[in-house]
Parts: structure tokens; C-alpha cells; sequence
């Protein structure tokens, strides 16, 4: 058996097995019904991805979780509005889905059950700023109901929080652009089974902590809230009177250009009642063991479930995985079989808070905390045209080194690379910061090094009735083409990660994206009265770091080429490329949020810094009260020790 | 060049080259003045042992830390006793020291500086049961000088933490047949330190806590407190009237058999002025690079600093560390060269609390968590006859293995196991739980398994101006063999350790010690509403992974004798049975201190428990009050967590 690096041409034979037609077939079988997490549909879901995987001759398991699920039992929605007597019911689903449809009504899992009669009051994103606008314009939200756009970078959990704390009784939450569509999606704040955090909720015999344990009441919003479609929402809004304070929200884009907040004179009257219960979640996985270092791991994510047929979210994602597996299988019978071990995981419950990639995250932690070398995920594969994708940065050169390889979809006389670059002078990518699909786990509580892939952005019909497969033929991908690209990127990475003798990781992308960073922090923070120069020296030692494995790296290709290298040399080499990333993460995580763990790159409470999520919370409150510049210090303090253990960890070697 | 594995002869040469001569020279120049750390005469023993390891031709350096350290100023203790109407002073130090002495005064580091009048009371141990005895006797001690006898499981700071909860104004405590010394020591809450928790007090641009920091408060004592001798303390003890609680402190063995506690008639006048000041300390290591696996390491590790002469504590220790740099210089002479790189250190500030070792091990957790493969401690390396070890339970059989290698040093037609054997039927090997010597940092914090080696115990001159070379020659060891069997084994576990092709780790050994751990938990619960079930189902987890380890390894022995082992295969092995040990790590660490991250071994509050330090506290905490058996369970849970853990490391395997 021979790896990629050993005999190239298997990289053309997986280039080239690349099918649209394969693709389209899966993704059609994948989205005949809706499949949310726990119902019984989603049973077909898995053993559709399990037959394929074995199928293919590859070595397949299933995990199972049992955690705690969230489900709609009943809504409503009416108004009083004030030219009229009779209360008005307002529509709370997609129209034309009938009460037996297959199809779950549009509700926000975790919500508290509750009801709620109170004037209506518009908070635009309901983040702080817009609260105090509202102050400023003499708007009092106490004892309202809520109407809030999503977006302004606050989840919904957020949203739903904030107007806890502003004495709102209920929120209902739409989204512009939704198609008629209405937006579903979790409120539960943080990631993984609410009752098991920081450990793996295994059947039978494992701890789960009561629902009034304060570790698992903190998760969970205290007032109940509804998505509503857009067209519900400007019903609501057009008949509001009472301040104006569109000037601070230069964005609204409401149906009818209407500019008054209320409160009222409508008042709302608002019921929702769900039901938490505990259900059986299910991961599947295909692995390929590695020839030489079975016990290194390159995993490559997608989740499976969704909230309704999820052709773009996140089906496109899981028919682009059946299809690399599909390609590697091609691989083995001409001969190939990994240097390192390949996971291909199919996630469950990512709808209600990435459940089923951190619960095995979180059992596997030992393993992957010490043995994995980078995760690659993918949630909606293709939304649309135009590649986007995240890493943390030391993989931003071997991503682009793998997209010059991958013909572009869209235009077959050019690569994907090449597209993607016209889109700006050098090709936009992303960091990953936001907790928005499963590398979460893996970054933010475990350190892989991590990326995440996708064609467009933006869909409109994002977790509404309408993701279905006719919508993806119709204005999605057409001719699958795109799903095929992705795989194409997806998988060619995967074969890097686990076959280049040494791991492509390049450190001084790193560096010199910690010290734009900074730079960014350092403009944020004029006038203020704090030092960021532990970070910057601690950079320093990073970069010294990095350019020193540069040069070991060198060398040991020359070596290489001349048949000098020994397999004990390299490992050691790439133990340091591996576990540098691990450097960032922090026992004590991010305070208030401990089980966040990555320094660098992990959510912020309402913070538009995107990196050092502890210097960006600790912003977020000194600019809430007094001055706690002690605080930011701290937290810049505790991000240049994070840079200087990853520096430690590159180098290798005892002080 | 060729490890002891490949090259056997060399181990002979190991064991030969001991000389009883050499040690007791080092020893001698080691202690000819006392070295308090971060005093100028610490200085000299630094030149010497780093002179020693550079003239043994061996890679040498020196770490520097600035730290908080605390030293004496002045103190003075009079009595008034009832019978007479002047106030009588009351020595505190030993006789013969004059106020010109090189010797500090017997003082308790980080003590608060404070001046306290009250009657005198006899608390016995400080334990919550005593002062539950003394209340049950009527014993009021708000108000009073308390006077504690050192023992009964509680370090100096926990009997001041207890009596500053009880309203005592003040502590003295002396400890039982010190020879009439004064046993002086720390009373700093856990380990480093004070101002850089978790983090290394490098010098220049590093963050420093304020004095005012709760992290930092928490470790300090609010009352004042001294040491004095026996002798002193019987003066004091004699005098007192009041109750009798003799019958619930069976063991008391006061001057003159007293019985009477107090409080008074006889006053107390206390008064202590301390200096808390930032000082430089000084690691110094000798490093010899591993020849196939450079990052792999082997750490033997020794403090340097003493109270006063430190000729059993610690520098009986330095001098076998300077003998093992010498012998192994020899072996490298002779062509020898480890597989695994070993580090001789020799740690400063450890009477302060571990504070050089574990200012290095926060250094250095990224790269010690990942490659560390041992720490082998030596403190007092004699105090006089038997031999004593301390180990985690994996370690157990290569120490035994080691001692059959070794002649004792008190009977030369027989090994040192043989005499260690006779004192009880197996020998007796201690677990590490105790903050007590330099290991903490490596097992407590970074979960690197370890040992801890000496001859003899309970030396009476301990932490006194007596201990110097004149008592080593004529009590400790008069012919310095024990130092050369202590060298002799501590060099001989590094030498395995760092050249057996397979690590010697015996899981099994472990599985059958948490067994045993607990069946005494369940004696100590039974009748409470808990289960250990979540324990031993993970114990059984990890005797299977042991036991399949154990094939493993008996396979490749196999194969190995045919020649058919790749380093490869062997290092997926070894790093299996490295990194087990840090899954009994927890990121949370113990409750309140969570510094401490091993769960299986750690300080718990007054427990007698020595294991499980979580659930100790659980158990002593219910006692004091309401019973929580919710917060033991949760407690058993964790443990059950971390052995699971341990369990998949060992495994190696992902779910
Ligand atoms: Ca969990
Ligand atoms: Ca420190
Ligand atoms: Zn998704
Ligand atoms: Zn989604
Ligand atoms: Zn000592
Ligand atoms: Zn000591």
C-alpha cells in the first residue's frame, strides 16, 4: 500500500472521480423527508449514510447519545391592533404548510414554555446599543412583547437574554429576505447536551445534572420567544405609533420603510409551549486507518441532521461527504491506504446546539487533545455561488495550495483558486470564532487546528420549510457542480493533512495574523490605559518559532530528498506542528464560559473583535460600567501567555 | 553511541562507580554555611552544583524567577504567668544560637506581621475534632495565644487557617522530639508562587498579581504565627489550669505529662514583624540530550535551598544528585548516550512552597504535559536507616525491579529490596497525595507520573539549626553508604526509564491500587445514600485497557527478538503508556483550588482519605454540616470521569 505522497497519480484518480450526478442522486435521497434530530425520520437519515459508508467497504461505527432534545407542542400568535376589536390570529407558519404536513412548525428549541399579553415593541437586533437608542428616545420595553430582526452578530440565545434583562415578557424573532420562509433554530446558549457539560452523555450509566443545577439554568433563556416570517413581522411593525429612532438604525429594511418602535398601540398575545425531553442522537462514522501513524487523526465533519429537509443545511454537506468516502474507497482498491488515520463523521443534533460533534469531542478529549492533527468541516456544502471558507491560520497556505488544484464550477477553463481570488486581491478567509457549526468542539474546547468550507452565503431559505432539494436544482447549485467542488476541496485536504510527510502547517501565517489582531485591539483600545505589548512580545516569540520549524522543514526535505530521514525524526518534527495549536487553550477558559477553552479564537458576548474573546468581554463590560481597565490588562495578559505556550509547544523544548 | 538497553555493561559501570567518599564530600561543601533561598550565601551552592554538572562535561543552565519570598525581622514571646508579676521572656530559638548567627531565626514564612495579648490554650493538633473536644470541655479559645502541636495530618497553614476561624489572636506551634531545636517552615496556602498562580515568574515583563488580589489573599494566613520548641512549649503548657480533654488526645505526650488545656491563667504576649519581598531564585539543570527520541523526558529533580545548613534537607539529596551527574558523565565517557533526554534539576525555593520547581513546571506545561515520561524526586535523600518510596501505581514494578538491583547499604550480603521486603510482608509503597516536596507541581499540575525516594523518616533536627553535616556524620549516615544506595536507585529508575525501548509502566498496577482506594471509600460511606458504581466501572475499564496493553507489549517483545519492531510502532506504544497518567487531570481541578488537577491524587482538607482529594473534601465538608451526598456523588462522578479518561489514553483509540 502506497500513500499520495508516496504515488501522486492517486490524487488525479480522486480529482477525476468527482461526479455531479452521483452528488444530485445522494442529496435527493438524503432530503425525501425532514429529519430532525430525535424523530423517528431521521433513523432512515443514518442508515442511508451507514449503508453507503459500508457500502464502500469502509470501516463504519455509530455512537449514541442520549441528551436532552427540545420539540414544539403549541404556538399562537394575536394582535390587538387599535383600529379594530376582534383579535387578529397571526400566521406562525410557512404558507401552504398544512397542520399534517411532515414538515415541524416553526419554533425555537429550549424556549421556556410560557404566554405572554403585552404591547408590542420593535428592538431592531436587541443588542445593548439598540436598547439604550430606545432608552434615548423615551421607549419603555418593560411588560412588552418584542418584535426583533435577527442579525447584528447576536444569536438568537443573545437576543432572547438581553430582552430577559430588559423586562420584555416575550420575543418574536424574524429574519429579512427569508423567502416567506420563517427561521427556526435554537435558543440554548453555549454548545453540547445541556445536562452533561464538559463530559459525554453516553447511554446508561453517566451523570446528568438537574435542570435546576445552575450549570445547566444558565444555558436556557428565561423568557419564551417564536420566529415569525418577515411578512408577519411588518404586519406587526406597520401598525406601531410612538418614537422614531431609525436614524441610529441606518439598515432597517422593513417591508414599507415604517420608522415607529411603539410601544403599541397593538398589543400581542403570545403563546408557545414546547417540550424537553431526552432523546437518542446518533453519529456515524467511516474511518480509514493510517498505514504508518494509525494513531494520528484527520477528521473530516458534517452534520446530518436538520430542521427540515435540509438540502442546502446541511444534506448538500452530507452528499459531498458520501462522495469523498466514495472517492477514497476508488483510492484503496487502486492501492492507497493513508499515512495517517482518516475519520469521516456524520453529526448529529448540530440544530440544537452542535450536540452530537461535541458530545463526542467531549469522550474523546484525551485522544483528540493529544492525537489529532486538524479537523475539517462542512455544514451547508453550497447555499449558492462563490467560495468562501474559515481556518485558523496556519492551514491557510495548504488550503490555497489545494484549491489551484480544483477546477472551478462555475468557469471550467479556470481553478477554484482563481475565482476566488478575482473576489478580492488576496483570497478572503475567514477566522473562526463564531459558534455556528461543529468545528466548535473541536477548536474551541479541544485545539485542532480547524477549517470550514462552503459555496455561497446567505440563503435565503436557511432553515425554513423551504430548503428542500427542488429548491437546490432550482437556484442553489443547478448542475451540482459546486457540491462537486466542494468535495473536491474537502477531500484533496483530508489526503494533505493525512499524507504529506510532514503536516503542512505554516506558524507564521499565525503570527502575522495574531499581529493584525493586535493592531485591530490596538486601534479599539486609543486612549485607553493598557499595554498590549505582552502580546506583541509573545508574537515575536511565536514568529522566532515558526521560522525556525520553517528551517528544520527545509532541511529535512533536502535530507529527504536524499534518503537521509528517519520516520522517528519527522514525527517528532510534526508533534510540534500538531500540538502548537493546543498552546492557545487555557484551563480556565473564558471567564463565565469556561468550557470554552481556546483564548484566540471563541465567542464574545455581543463583540465585533472576532478573536481574544476574553479581551473582547472584558471591553464589553468596562464599557457597560466603570473603566475596568485592570480587567482588559488581565485578559491581554492571559492571551500573550496562550501565545506563549503555542510558541513553547512549536519549539519543542524544556526552558 | 548506545543506550544501557543495547549497551548492558554500562548499567554495571552505573552501579559501580557509586562512592560513599565522593558524596560525603559534596555533602560537606554543600553545607558550610546555611543557603536560605534568595539570601546572599544561596549563591555559593548555586556556583557549586552548577560548577559540578559543567566539570562533569555536561550541557549545564540556570533558570532565574523573581518571586515573592518572606523573611524575618523580629519576634519575641513572653509569658505572664499567674504565680509571679513579671512577664518572663520565652526563647525562640535554639539554644547556642546567638543573635549573630548565620542561622535565620526560627520564624514561619508569610506569616502576617502582628502583636497578640491573650491566655494561653492548647489546641493540640488544630483539627476541627479538637476544637469540637474543647468545646464540648467549655474551652472558650476566641481571644487567646493558642499554642498547637505540629502533626495529626494538618501543614502549618491549615492549623492557622483553623485558628483564625476559631478567634484565636495567635498561633505558636512546636513539634514533639525536635532535639530542642525550633522547627521553622512556610505557612502559605499551596504551592509557588503567591503573585503568578499558574503561570511562571519569570523575570522582567510578566504579570504580577496585586497583594490585594483574592487569588492571591486566599493563600495567606490572617494571623500571626511562630514556631517554638518543644521545651518552650512545655514551659507554657505546664502552667496551664482550666479543663481536661486528655482522654480524647490519647497520644499526647507532653513534659511532664500535663493535662490540664486552659485557657490561662497564664498570658501571652506575641509579637512577629515579617518582610515579604520580591527575590531572585535559581534552578540550575544539567541536560543529557536523548539520542533517538531528544523529546522525550526523563526529569530527576532535587531541591537546593534550606532553612539552615540543610545537610539532610535537602542537600543529602543535591549531593546523590551530583554523584549521578558524575556517574552518568562516566557512562557517556564510556559511549553511552540515553534514548530519552534526561534533566538533572536542582530546585530552589521549594521550603517556601515548591516554588522553583513549580515556577518551571508552569513554565513549561505545554511541553512536560505532552513528553514528560517521568519526574523522580529526592528531597531529604537520608534521615537515617530504612528505605521509603513514594510512587504512582504504574511505577511500582520498575522501582521494585530496581531496588533488587541495588546492595543496601546497612547489610552488604543482601539487596535493598530484601531488607526493604522484611519490614512488611510486600513492600510498602506511599502514594503522592501530600504537598510535600517538589513533586507536586509535576503530578498535582501536569499530571506527569512520579516518585519519590529516601531513607529514613521523622529525623528529629528537621527545620532546625541542627541539621548540618555534623549530625549527618553522626546520625544520619555515618559511613554515607545510604546516600550511595539513594543515588544508586534514583539514578538507576532514570536510566530505565530513559533507555527501556518500552517504557516500564504497569497499568495493572494502577487498576488494582483505585480498586483498593475504593473499598476503603466504601467502608468510609457505608450507611450514606451514594454509589461507587460509576468508579469501579471505570476501573474495569482501565484494567482492560491495562491488560490489552500488556499483550501488546508482550507481542512486540516477541517481534523485537526477531528483529521485526519498527521505532515507529514502539513510539505509538510509548506514548500510549506516557500520556495515560494525565487523564486523571481535570481542567477544573479541585474545588477552590483548582490549581491542583489530578483527581486521583491531591491535597484535600483535614482528610485521612490520601486519594480521591475531591471527594474528601465532599466528605469532610457534609460532616460539618448538612450531609451532601448530592456534592460526594458528584465528586465520585468526576473521579469515575478521570479514570475513564485515563482509560481511553491508555486505549489510544477514538469512539
Ligand atoms: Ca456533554
Ligand atoms: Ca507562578
Ligand atoms: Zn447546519
Ligand atoms: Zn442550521
Ligand atoms: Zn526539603
Ligand atoms: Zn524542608
Amino acid at each position: 500500500p502506497s500513500t499520495t505522497a508516496q504515488h501522486p497519480p492517486l490524487i488525479s484518480a480522486f480529482l477525476n472521480s468527482g461526479s455531479n450526478y452521483t452528488i444530485s442522486n445522494y442529496l435527493r435521497h438524503l432530503t425525501l423527508h425532514p429529519h430532525l434530530a430525535g424523530t423517528p425520520p431521521s433513523s432512515a437519515v443514518v442508515d442511508y449514510v451507514k449503508t453507503h459508508f459500508e457500502s464502500f467497504h469502509l470501516q463504519t461505527h455509530v455512537t449514541d447519545y442520549s441528551v436532552l432534545l427540545s420539540y414544539h407542542l403549541h404556538s399562537s400568535l394575536t394582535a390587538h391592533f387599535s383600529n379594530t376589536t376582534a383579535a387578529v390570529p397571526l400566521p406562525l407558519t410557512e404558507p401552504g404548510l398544512d397542520s399534517d404536513s411532515e414538515v415541524v412548525k416553526p419554533y425555537h428549541a429550549y424556549s421556556p414554555s410560557g404566554s405572554a399579553y403585552g404591547k408590542a415593541v420593535y428592538v431592531y437586533h436587541g443588542r445593548e446599543e439598540d436598547y439604550r437608542a430606545l432608552a434615548s428616545a423615551g421607549v419603555d420595553v418593560k411588560g412588552c412583547v418584542a418584535v426583533a430582526k435577527r442579525g447584528g452578530g447576536m444569536s438568537r440565545n443573545a437576543v432572547v437574554a438581553k430582552a430577559a434583562e430588559k423586562g420584555v415578557l416575550a420575543v418574536v424573532m424574524y429574519t429579512d429576505n427569508n423567502g416567506g420562509g420563517v427561521e427556526r433554530g435554537t435558543v440554548l446558549d453555549g454548545v453540547g447536551d445541556p445536562m452533561t457539560p464538559g463530559w459525554a452523555a453516553t447511554g446508561g450509566d453517566v451523570e446528568r445534572l438537574g435542570v435546576e443545577d445552575s450549570e445547566v439554568l444558565k444555558r436556557f433563556p428565561t423568557v419564551a420567544s417564536l420566529p415569525i416570517s418577515a411578512e408577519t413581522a411588518a404586519l406587526i411593525l406597520e401598525s406601531l405609533e410612538g418614537a422614531r429612532v431609525t436614524h441610529l438604525w441606518k439598515d432597517v429594511d422593513l417591508v414599507g420603510k415604517l420608522d415607529r418602535v411603539g410601544p403599541g398601540p397593538t398589543f400581542l398575545n403570545f403563546t408557545y409551549q414546547g417540550e424537553n425531553k431526552m432523546a437518542t442522537i446518533q453519529n456515524v462514522f467511516a474511518v480509514i486507518r493510517g498505514s504508518e501513524e494509525p494513531d494520528r487523526f484527520v477528521v473530516l465533519g458534517n452534520h446530518r441532521d436538520a430542521w427540515t429537509y435540509g438540502a442546502v443545511d446541511p444534506n448538500s454537506g452530507t452528499a459531498a461527504l458520501i462522495d469523498i468516502a466514495r472517492r477514497y474507497s476508488l483510492m484503496m482498491r487502486m492501492g492507497w491506504s493513508p499515512q495517517r488515520t482518516i475519520f469521516l463523521c456524520s453529526w448529529d443534533a448540530e440544530e440544537f446546539g452542535m450536540i452530537g460533534s461535541t458530545e463526542w469531542v467531549e469522550q474523546n478529549l484525551a485522544n483528540l487533545g493529544s492525537k489529532a492533527v486538524a479537523y475539517i468541516n462542512v455544514d451547508c456544502a453550497v447555499q449558492g455561488p462563490g467560495f468562501f471558507a474559515g481556518t485558523t491560520p496556519q492551514l491557510d497556505d495548504i488550503l490555497v495550495e489545494v484549491t489551484k488544484k480544483v477546477t472551478d464550477p462555475d468557469f471550467s477553463d479556470s481553478t477554484l483558486f482563481e475565482k476566488w481570488r478575482t473576489s478580492s486581491e488576496v483570497p478572503m478567509i475567514q477566522r473562526l470564532s463564531d459558534v455556528f457549526s461543529d468545528f466548535a468542539p473541536f477548536l474551541h474546547h479541544a485545539g485542532v487546528p480547524s477549517i470550514d468550507l462552503y459555496y455561497g452565503k446567505d440563503f435565503p431559505v436557511y432553515h425554513t420549510a423551504f430548503d428542500s432539494y427542488d429548491w437546490m436544482v432550482k437556484y442553489g447549485d443547478p448542475f451540482f457542480h459546486r457540491h462537486v467542488a466542494v468535495a473536491s476541496v474537502w477531500g484533496l485536504l483530508g489526503l494533505r493533512l493525512a499524507d504529506d510527510p510532514i503536516i503542512p502547517f505554516n506558524y507564521l501565517s499565525y503570527a502575522l495574523q495574531l499581529q493584525n489582531h493586535t493592531d485591530s485591539l490596538y486601534k479599539l483600545l486609543e486612549g485607553d490605559d493598557v499595554s498590549l505589548h505582552p502580546i506583541t512580545s509573545t508574537i515575536q516569540e511565536l514568529e522566532d518559532a515558526a521560522k525556525q520549524v520553517e528551517d528544520e522543514i527545509k532541511k529535512m526535505r533536502e535530507e529527504e530528498s536524499e534518503g537521509r530521514v528517519s520516520v522517528m525524526k519527522r514525527r517528532i518534527l510534526n508533534d510540534r506542528l500538531m500540538l502548537a495549536e493546543r498552546g492557545f487553550l487555557d484551563s480556565d477558559g473564558i471567564k463565565g464560559r469556561q468550557w470554552f477553552k481556546h483564548l484566540v479564537y471563541g465567542p464574545a458576548s455581543e463583540s465585533k473583535l472576532g478573536f481574544f474573546p476574553g479581551v473582547a468581554d472584558a471591553i464589553y463590560e468596562s464599557k457597560e460600567g466603570k473603566k475596568q481597565q485592570a480587567m482588559i490588562q488581565h485578559e491581554i495578559w492571559r492571551v500573550a501567555r496562550a501565545i506563549q505556550r503555542a510558541a513553547a509547544a512549536l519549539k519543542g523544548q524544556l526552558n
